[in-house]
């Protein structure tokens, strides 16, 4: 697995070690199916982006390592439980170049290896110690998988740009949101400060989201592992394409594609082009730099420190990536 | 729908009422879709055993009422969360008489659906307070999904008798255990009472599940709601057919189920004629009778009011419920 090493990663990497390891320990006799299937679900990979900022934030704020840890866990392992159902409903038999649980697996086992990991997230969740981070952890997985079902049952939406943003908030920021509060909470701060942290975390995944929308039309395929422009294929109304909207609000190919009609492939093929070429692109990234520069605004208050400065680089990182 | 009227389910009726709108109450704006489908689910009934379990047992010990019927929410929902999922992968359209969520959803739907349950059961656990009693409440979700998951990997086991006492554990009593540990912990009680209603909780669990097993031989295809020997049937083995075995080791018929291989169709129906007319049958019964008797001696101790005597009956009722 190749991961990205950018600096901020490095300082949570001792740390990060022992997120791995938690994650891999069964608090029961290990059942050898279900850890044949963490292992192959965690090995994977991924960017661990979330449990990193829960490490850094912890770490300027002085938070109990352990319990640090063990909230990092706890995280990334809910993120990937839901991965797991996500790419059974989606059918998906690929993430990150690696064969998706269900390309190898029954529906069954995929379905009920998904709870499990839940079970296992929430169980690190209580091992936390914080009653409050765990109603959080519930909540946010409740606010996850209710926008998924939102996902299922489209209707067409009165304001694209609020349903947009609902959205993405449940898919992505409702969990970078914990990541931070959730490390503020361990670490005994005042409400006032676990609000500041909670708005950080907020930010950066919102802005996180956006840029993975913006990469969706303009990523090479081979870098982002699908075709260009897949969500707007699914039918799915990401910012660029509403930004274009605003230069464009007659166009019969998007306002179809928005109502939920099937539309012509050389017209989709067109609508592609024409948003790929406008500044819709470069509106929606400055959009996702705004998000940025106020989520680093909120950690600037804080005494200058080695994990405060890899938050802000992380930050960056979210907007600079390439995929 | 049709409930038992057992008394001592009217002891609990209140309370019960407010388990049912609690169970019902969205922590957020409710999502259309998820509220219809969590009506449909609990609408559909069920005996409501478990939270009726906590209910008795913190309301002898003298819990308080808000927590408790909370946590007899949460595990309400954490038994349906597991159901809906079951019912997807068993591909099951009825439970009760009514059609399953799978029945009229779509898989994608169902999963998230059984996911929302699940959070939203977490949530309640969380909403009771207690951190102990958050932990076990993962961890009981960890032992069911993980019974689970051995059964879709289903190897001949060693020992049939310790295979199938870990099985139902896991299926049935794990829960049972919380629904009255998790009302023990509430009240405030010590380690050792504690412990004892855990045990409880455990035996009586037990005994539902083999005279669950053995009414699935000998129950009318009409109450049960399934053929006859369905879980024969389906190459699972169960109390009953252990116990024939025992008086029959070298039944061909039931060594081929046992080592997972097709039988005849004529073999099979001889068999389970055979059990349904052997002992074994009674002396499964007997078992469970046993598991009850020791059950309710953990509570005699308690002073005399009357929980402590409906979860007596409670505990006769499930081994001469007919169905």
């Amino acid at each position: 697995m190749e991961q990205t090493k950018a600096p901020f990663f490095e300082l949570v990497e001792k740390d990060m070690r022992q997120v791995e390891a938690r994650m891999r320990t069964s608090p029961d006799e290990p059942n050898p199916h279900i850890e044949s299937a963490l292992n192959h679900l965690l090995a994977s990979g991924g960017k661990r982006i979330r449990p990193t900022i829960t490490l850094l934030t912890g770490s300027m704020l002085g938070a109990d390592r352990q319990r640090l840890v063990t909230l990092a866990a706890a995280i990334e392992l809910l993120h990937t439980a839901t991965l797991v159902h996500d790419d059974l409903i989606d059918g998906s038999l690929l993430r990150r170049g690696n064969p998706t649980l269900n390309a190898q697996w029954s529906p069954a086992a995929t379905v009920l290896t998904g709870d499990y990991v839940f079970a296992r997230a929430a169980h690190l969740a209580a091992e936390t110690g914080s009653l409050s981070l765990m109603r959080i952890f519930a909540r946010t997985l409740m606010i996850m998988v209710s926008g998924e079902i939102n996902q299922l049952f489209y209707a067409k939406p009165n304001d694209l740009h609020q349903d947009y943003f609902h959205r993405i908030y449940a898919k992505t920021a409702s969990l970078f949101e914990v990541a931070s509060q959730g490390a503020a909470m361990i670490a005994g701060e005042s409400d006032g400060i676990i609000e500041q942290l909670r708005a950080f975390g907020y930010e950066i995944g919102i802005a996180f989201q956006i840029v993975d929308d913006t990469l969706d039309f303009i990523g090479q395929e081979s870098e982002v592992g699908k075709p260009v422009a897949s969500d707007l294929r699914n039918g799915l109304i990401t910012l660029p394409a509403i930004n274009f909207l605003q230069g464009d609000p007659h166009n019969a190919t998007l306002n179809a594609v928005i109502a939920g009609r099937r539309v012509d492939e050389a017209d989709l093929e067109e609508l592609i082009e024409a948003i790929r070429q406008s500044d819709a692109i470069e509106r929606s990234l400055d959009q996702a730099r705004q998000f940025v520069a106020s989520g680093t605004q909120r950690i600037r208050n804080f005494p200058d420190s080695p994990p405060r400065e890899a938050l802000i680089q992380l930050a960056e990182y979210v907007i600079n990536r390439s995929f």
